[in-house]
C-alpha cells in the first residue's frame, strides 16, 4: 500500500499545465482559422460594407473559373444574408441567457431543496452549523453541513457556467468557421477539411480543457477551507457534475427540439411544397436551420459530453475520497481522474496533428478514413498515457469503498478499468461508423429499399437500428463487468473516464459535422459549381457519420456515468441489496423501461407540433410576401428563428418535467428500493432507444446522401435528385431528423438527471420516501 | 387452514362439465354460421360445379339491386378465385404438418435435452429408474425420474397437438365465415357483424374449452399412476405448457413472416406499381395475402394465448404442488386454476350472448361499442366468478411456495391476485383502442398528419406508439406488485390466469379481425356495391382494433406468464436473490433488454426480404403471363404462396435459434444470475417495444382507412383514396404491417420460450453453468 511515484506537487503542476497547453491550442487553431481571410486589397473591390467579414475575399483567388463579376455579385447577396446571421448570435445570446436563467432557477432550488444543507438538516433534524463527523472516516471531524451546503452550490454553478461558455464559444466558432469551410473548399477538399476539422478542434479543446482547469482550480480553492476533510470537499465538488449535467438539458433536449422543428419546417414546405433546393435564401426558415445545427450538435452535444465528463470525474473523486486515497491523505491518487483528463489533452493534441499537419487529404473518399483515423490513434496513444498515468500516480496496492466494505485493489487492475472504457468507446464508434457511413452495406441496403419506395426504407432503417444496438451493447457490457468486478463503482467511473478520455478529439469529429453542414449549405446558397458542392456534400456526409458517432459515445459514456451515479445513490441511501425478485424493485424496472419511451414520445411530439407552426409561417410568408419565390424580396428570417426559440423553450417543460419529477415522486411514494428499479430499467431500456434511433437517423440522412452523391454504378441507379426512389430516401430523411437530433440523444439526459437527481435526495428519501408502502403496511 | 366448501367430487364434475359445454356451444356458433347458405334452388341456377360451396346462393335475394345476371356471373367469377383456397387448404395442412414436424423435432429434443429425466440424471449423476425422496415434501416418497421424463414428454405432445387442432379448426372456421360474411353484409351490417362474430367465437370456445378438457383429462390420467405424489405429477404436466407454447413460435414468428411477405409484396406490385385496388383477383399473391391473414391472426394469435394459457397453469400447478394444497392433498384447492378457466368458459359464453342475441347492432358506428362492450360484460361477470370459485374451492387459509419459504395467503388475498389481473386486462384493452381506434383522436391526428407527407405521417405514428406504452405498463405494474406481494409467485401466476380467463371472448374479438378483413377482400373481388363494401370496410376498422386489442392482451398475459416462470426458474436454480449491484446481473440485464431489437430486427428483416422475392414473382407474372391484367388469364397463385410459405420456414431459422439459444449459451457460460438478468431485461424491454410496435402499426392502418372511409368533414378533407393524404397513409400502413404483425407480437414468444426453456434447464445451469466465470477464477 506504498505512495505514488509521482509527488503531489507534480500532480499539481502537470493538471493545470495541461489545461492551459489545451487551451492555447484551441486558440492557435482559431487564430489559423481565422487566416483564411486573406487577400484584403481584393475585397476592397467589393462596398465596404461587406467588407467587414471577409467572406468573400477569396474569389479573385478562385481557381474554378468562377471569379467574375456574377459570381461575386452574388456571393455579396450571399453574404447579406450570412450577415443576417446576427439574429444567429443574437438567438445565441438569448439561447444562452435561457440556460443562464436557468441556472438561477436551479441554483434555488439548489439552494432549497438539493443542497446537503437541506438534506442533512433532514437526517440531523436541524441545521448544522458547526463541524461533525465524518460519516465515512471514522474519528475524524468534518466540516458543517452548511459549509457544503454553500460550497457545492458553488461548485454548481462554476459547473454551469463552464459548460455554457464551452457550448457559446464552440457555437461561435462553429458559424465563425462555416463560411470560411465553403471558401476552401474551391482550393480543394483537403483545404477545406482541415478548416472545419480545426474548428471543430477549437471546440473540442476549449470544452475538455476548461473543463479541466476549473475543476482543478475549484479543488484546489475549496482545500484552502477544507484541509484534509476530503470527504467534505469532494461531496462540495460533485454539485460541479450536477451543474454541468443540467445545462445539457437545456443543450441537447432544447436544442434538440430547437434544430429539428426548423429543419423539419424548412424542408416541409421549401423541398416538398415550393419545390426549392435545401438552403435555398428565400426559405424564411433556413437560417434558422444553420442556426439550429449549430445548437442542437454543438451546444447540445457539447453539454452533453461535459456533463458527462464532470459527473464521471466527481463520481470517481467521491468514491476516492471515502477510498484508501483520502483515509490516507494520497492527494495525487485521489486526483488520479485529473491526471487522466491531462494526458488525454495531450493525447488529443498530438492525434489533432495527424489531421491537420501530419498527412493531408487529396480525395473526397479519404475523409471517412482520417476521421476513422483519429480515432484509432487516440486510442492507441491514450491506451500507453492511461499505463503511465497509472504507474506514476497510484500506490501498488490500495482500497476503494465497495457498497460500505473496502475492496483491495491493484493499480494495473485500474489500468485494465480505465483501458476497457475507452476501447469499448472505440468499438461503440466504429460500429456506429459502420452502420451509418454509405461507405459500407448497411446504409447501402436501406438506400436499395428505396427502390420500392418510402415504406421499405422506413422498415429497413427501423430494422438497421435496431441491429445497430447489439455489438454496442456488447461492448458495454464488458466494459461495465471487467471495470465492475475489478473495482467497483470506482471502476465503473473511471472506465466512463477512460470512454472520455479523447472527448477532444472526439467532440473535433462531431463539431465537424454541422460545420460542414452549414458549409454546404452556403455553397447552395451562393450558387458556387457543381463540383464545389459535391467537395461539401463529401464532407456533409462524413460529418452525418461522425454525427453519429458522437452520439455512439454520448449514450456510451451517459450509460457508465449513469451506473456510477445509480451506484453511488444506492450506497448512499444505504440498500444492501436491489433484488429483481422482490415487488418494489421488479415494477421499477418494468417502469423505468418505459420511461425512455414516454420521454421519446414527448420530444418527438414537440418536433412534430413546432415544425407545424414553422410550416405555417414559413407559408405565410411565401404566400403574403411578394416577389419571395423570384427572390426580388427578402424573407423574414428572424420571426423563423424566433418560432423556434419559443418552440424550444416552450415544449421542453413536459420532458423536463418528467425526467425532474419521477426521481422526487418515485423516491417519496416508494422508496428507494422502487427507484432504484426505476433507475436500472431506465438505464438498461433507454441505452438501446438511444442507440437505435441515432444510428436510423444517421443511415436514413447518409442513405439520402448516397443516392444524390451517385457515386457508385448503383448509387446512379437509384439517383438523380428528384427520382422515385430519391423521394422515398428524403421521407426516411425526414422521419429521421427528431430521432436522431432528439429523441435519440436526450435520452441520455434522462438517464443521467434522473440517476444524479436521486443521489441527491437519497438520504431523504431512504429515511422519509415509500410513503404509499408505509401507508399500506407493506415497507 | 381448514378445507375447500368444493368436494373433490364436485370439481372433478364441474370442470369437464363446463369445458363440454364451451365445446357444443362453439359447434352450435358454427352450425349457425353454415346455415347461411340458403335457397339451394337459387343456386341451382349456376352450374353445378359452383353450386358445391353454395357461396352466392344468397344472390337472388339481394336487396340491393344488383341481383341481375351479370352480378351472378361475377360472383361466378370470384367463386372461382376463392375455390382456389384448395391451396389454402393445402397450405393449411402443409402449415400444420410444419407444426406437427416441430413437434416430432422439439419432442426428440425434449426426450434428449429438456425432459426431467435428463435434468435429473444430471443432477444425481445417474438414470434414476426407481422411485426417489420428494425434494420439496420431506419424507415423502415420489416417482422415479424416469417416469417424470416419460409423462413430462407425453404431456408436451399433447399441448401441441391441443394447440396446433385448435389453431386448425380456428383457420378452417375463419376462411368458411370469410364468403358469409360478405353475404350477409348484403342484409345489412349487423347480420354480417355476427356472422363474424360467431366465427370467431368457435375459434376462442375451442380453444378455450379443448385445452382445459385435455389438460383436465391429462391430470386425471396421470393421477392413476402418480396417486398423491402431487410434485411429480405437476412436473410432468408442465410440458403441456412447453408444448402448447413451443407451437406458438411457428404461428406467432413462422406466422407472422409468412402473411406480412404476401401482404407488403402484394400491395408493393399491385397497389404501387400496377395501381390496381387492394385485394384484385388479377393480384397473383392476393390469395397468398389472404390465407396469410388467416395464418398469422388466427393460428399465431391462437397458439400464443393458448401458450400463455397452458404455461400459466401449468405454473400455478407446479406452485400449488408444493405449498400446502399439495403437501395437505386439497385436491380441489390444487385445481383452482382450471376452475378460474371453467367458470371463464361460462362467464364468456354468456358474454357472447350479448353480442349475438340479445343485441343487434343497426348501424356501422354502433360496431365498436359492442366489442367494447364484450369486453366489459366479459371482465365484470368473471369478477363475480372469481370470487365465487375462490371462496368455494379454497380454504380460508393456507401457505404457498415463495423461494424456498412458505408464505401464509387468505383466500380473498388470492381473489385479488386473479382480479387485478383481470382488470390490467380490460385496462391495456381500453387504452388500446383509444390509442388504435379512428373513433379517437390520436389516430385522427395521425390520420391529420398525413397532410404534410409521409414523414409526419411515421413520426406521429411513432410517438403515438411510444406513448400507448405508459397505461398499459402501469396496469401491468399495479397488476404485478399487488399479486407478487400478496401471493409471491402463486400470484403472479393466477393474475395472469385472471388475464386469460376471458380468452374465450379475448379470441372472438380477435379471431372477428381476419374474418371481416377477408370479407372485405371478398367484397372487393366481387365488385359489389359501394355500400356494401362500406359496410365491410367497416366491419375491417373495427377488426384492426380488436387485433390491436388482442395483441395487447397477448402481451400483458406474456409478461405476467414469463414472469411466473422467471420465479420459477430462480426458485429451482436455487437463486436467493437476483441483485442488480452485481456486475454478473446487471450485464445480464443489458444484454436482456437489447435481446428484443436483436429479434425485432431479425424478424423485421425476414418480412423484407421474404416480401422482395413476392414482389419479383408477382411482378414476373404481370410480365409474362399475357392478359393478366385485362383479366382475361389467370395469375398462378400458387406459386406466390409456395414462396411465403417457404419463406415463412427458412426465415424462421435466424430467430427461433436467438430464442433458443440465448439460454443456453448464457447459461451455459455465464451461469444462472446472468441468466437471470437476461430474462429479467428482456422481459421489461421486449414488453415495450412489443406494445409500441403493435399500436403503432394498428394506428398507422386505422389511420388510412380513417381516411378512407370519410364519414367526418375532416375525414373528408383528407381524402378521397389516390388523394396526397391518403398515400402517406398507404406508406404509413405498409410500414406498420411487419411492426404489427410479426416484430411487435413475435416479442411474446422471445419472452415465454426464453423463459421457460430456462426453467427446464435450471438445476444443469446452476450445477454445471457458469463456465467462463469458473474459468477465470470469478464464481
Amino acid at each position: 500500500m506504498g505512495g505514488s511515484i509521482l509527488t503531489d506537487l507534480a500532480t499539481q503542476i502537470v493538471i493545470p499545465v495541461c489545461a492551459v497547453i489545451g487551451i492555447i491550442f484551441s486558440l492557435l487553431q482559431w487564430f489559423i482559422v481565422s487566416q483564411v481571410k486573406l487577400s484584403p486589397e481584393a475585397a476592397a473591390q467589393q462596398s465596404s460594407k461587406n467588407n467587414k467579414n471577409g467572406y468573400n475575399d477569396y474569389l479573385i483567388e478562385e481557381e474554378e473559373g468562377l471569379n467574375d463579376h456574377n459570381v461575386v455579385i452574388k456571393c455579396a447577396e450571399i453574404q447579406q444574408a450570412i450577415s443576417e446571421e446576427k439574429f444567429l448570435y443574437q438567438f445565441k445570446v438569448g439561447s444562452h441567457f435561457l440556460p443562464l436563467h436557468g441556472i438561477s432557477v436551479r441554483r434555488y432550488l439548489h439552494d432549497h431543496l438539493c443542497s446537503p444543507y437541506f438534506r442533512l438538516s433532514w437526517v440531523c433534524g436541524r441545521l448544522q452549523h458547526e463541524s461533525q463527523p465524518c460519516t465515512y472516516t471514522k474519528g475524524a471531524i468534518c466540516k458543517s453541513a452548511l459549509a457544503n451546503a454553500l460550497f457545492s452550490t458553488i461548485s454548481f454553478v462554476l459547473g454551469g457556467i463552464t459548460s455554457v461558455v464551452s457550448g457559446f464559444l464552440g457555437m461561435k466558432i462553429a458559424t465563425y468557421a462555416n463560411a470560411r469551410t465553403t471558401l476552401e473548399a474551391r482550393k480543394g477538399v483537403g483545404k477545406a477539411f482541415i478548416t472545419a476539422f480545426r474548428s471543430g478542434a477549437v471546440m473540442g479543446f476549449l470544452l475538455a480543457a476548461n473543463g479541466l482547469l476549473v475543476l482543478y482550480i475549484t479543488i484546489n480553492l475549496f482545500k484552502l477551507y477544507y484541509g484534509d476533510d476530503w470527504e467534505g470537499l469532494f461531496e462540495a465538488i460533485t454539485g460541479y457534475g450536477l451543474g454541468g449535467s443540467s445545462m445539457a438539458l437545456f443543450g441537447r433536449v432544447g436544442g434538440g427540439i430547437y434544430t429539428k422543428a426548423a429543419d423539419v419546417g424548412a424542408d416541409l414546405v421549401g423541398k416538398i411544397e415550393r419545390n426549392i433546393p435545401e438552403d435555398d435564401p428565400r426559405n424564411p426558415a433556413v437560417i434558422a436551420d444553420n442556426v439550429g445545427d449549430n445548437v442542437g450538435d454543438i451546444a447540445g452535444m457539447g453539454s452533453d459530453l461535459f456533463g458527462s465528463y464532470a459527473e464521471a470525474s466527481c463520481a470517481a473523486l467521491v468514491v476516492a475520497s471515502i477510498s484508501s486515497f483520502g483515509i490516507n491523505h494520497q492527494f495525487t491518487a485521489m486526483l488520479y481522474p485529473l491526471l487522466i483528463s491531462s494526458v488525454g489533452i495531450i493525447v488529443c493534441l498530438i492525434t489533432t496533428l495527424f489531421a491537420t499537419d501530419f498527412f493531408e487529404i487529396k480525395a473526397v473518399k479519404e475523409i471517412e478514413p482520417a476521421l476513422k483515423k483519429q480515432l484509432i490513434i487516440s486510442t492507441v496513444l491514450m491506451t500507453i498515457g492511461i499505463a503511465l498515468v497509472t504507474w506514476l500516480a497510484l500506490p501498488s496496492s490500495f482500497t476503494i469503498f465497495n457498497f460500505g466494505e473496502q475492496k483491495v485493489v491493484k493499480n494495473w487492475e485500474l489500468f485494465f478499468c480505465v483501458a476497457i472504457g475507452l476501447w469499448a468507446g472505440l468499438v461503440i464508434g466504429f460500429v456506429t461508423e459502420y452502420y451509418t457511413s454509405n461507405a459500407y452495406s448497411p446504409v447501402q441496403d436501406v438506400a436499395d429499399s428505396c427502390r420500392t419506395g418510402a415504406a421499405t426504407n422506413v422498415i429497413f432503417g427501423l430494422a438497421l437500428g435496431y441491429k445497430s444496438v447489439i455489438i454496442p451493447i456488447f461492448a458495454i457490457a464488458v466494459g461495465i463487468f471487467v471495470s465492475f468486478s475489478l473495482a467497483a463503482m470506482y471502476g465503473i467511473a473511471v472506465a466512463a473516464l477512460g470512454m472520455l478520455s479523447t472527448i477532444a478529439t472526439g467532440l473535433a469529429i462531431d463539431a465537424y459535422g454541422p460545420i460542414s453542414d452549414n458549409a454546404g449549405g452556403i455553397a447552395e446558397m451562393a450558387g458556387m459549381s457543381h463540383r464545389i458542392r459535391e467537395r461539401t456534400d463529401a464532407l456533409d456526409a462524413a460529418g452525418n457519420t461522425t454525427a453519429a458517432i458522437g452520439k455512439g459515445f454520448a449514450i456510451g459514456s451517459a450509460a457508465l456515468v449513469s451506473l456510477a451515479l445509480f451506484g453511488a445513490f444506492v450506497s448512499r441511501a444505504a440498500i444492501a441489496t436491489v433484488d429483481v425478485l422482490t415487488p418494489k424493485v421488479f415494477i421499477g424496472l418494468l417502469v423505468g423501461a418505459m420511461l425512455p419511451y414516454w420521454f421519446s414520445a414527448m420530444t418527438m411530439k414537440s418536433v412534430g407540433s413546432a415544425a407545424l407552426k414553422m410550416v405555417e409561417e414559413v407559408r405565410r410568408q411565401f404566400n403574403t410576401i411578394p416577389g419571395l419565390m423570384e427572390g426580388t424580396a427578402k424573407p423574414d428570417y428572424a420571426t423563423c428563428v424566433k418560432i423556434s426559440t419559443d418552440a424550444s423553450i416552450k415544449e421542453m417543460i413536459p420532458p423536463g418535467a418528467l425526467v425532474m419529477l419521477t426521481p422526487l415522486i418515485v423516491g417519496t411514494f416508494f422508496g428507494v428500493e422502487t427507484l432504484s428499479g426505476v433507475l436500472a430499467g431506465a438505464l438498461v431500456s433507454g441505452v438501446q432507444v438511444a442507440i437505435s434511433a441515432s444510428n436510423t437517423g444517421g443511415a436514413w440522412d447518409n442513405a439520402k446522401k448516397y443516392i444524390e452523391a451517385g457515386a457508385s454504378e448503383h448509387a446512379r441507379t437509384l439517383g438523380p435528385k428528384g427520382s422515385d426512389p430519391h423521394k422515398a430516401a428524403v421521407i426516411g430523411d425526414t422521419i429521421g431528423d427528431p430521432l436522431k437530433d432528439t429523441s435519440g440523444p436526450s435520452l441520455n439526459i434522462l438517464i443521467k438527471l434522473m440517476a444524479v437527481e436521486s443521489l441527491v435526495f437519497a438520504p431523504f428519501f431512504a429515511t422519509h420516501g415509500g410513503l404509499l408502502f408505509k401507508l399500506f403496511g407493506k415497507s
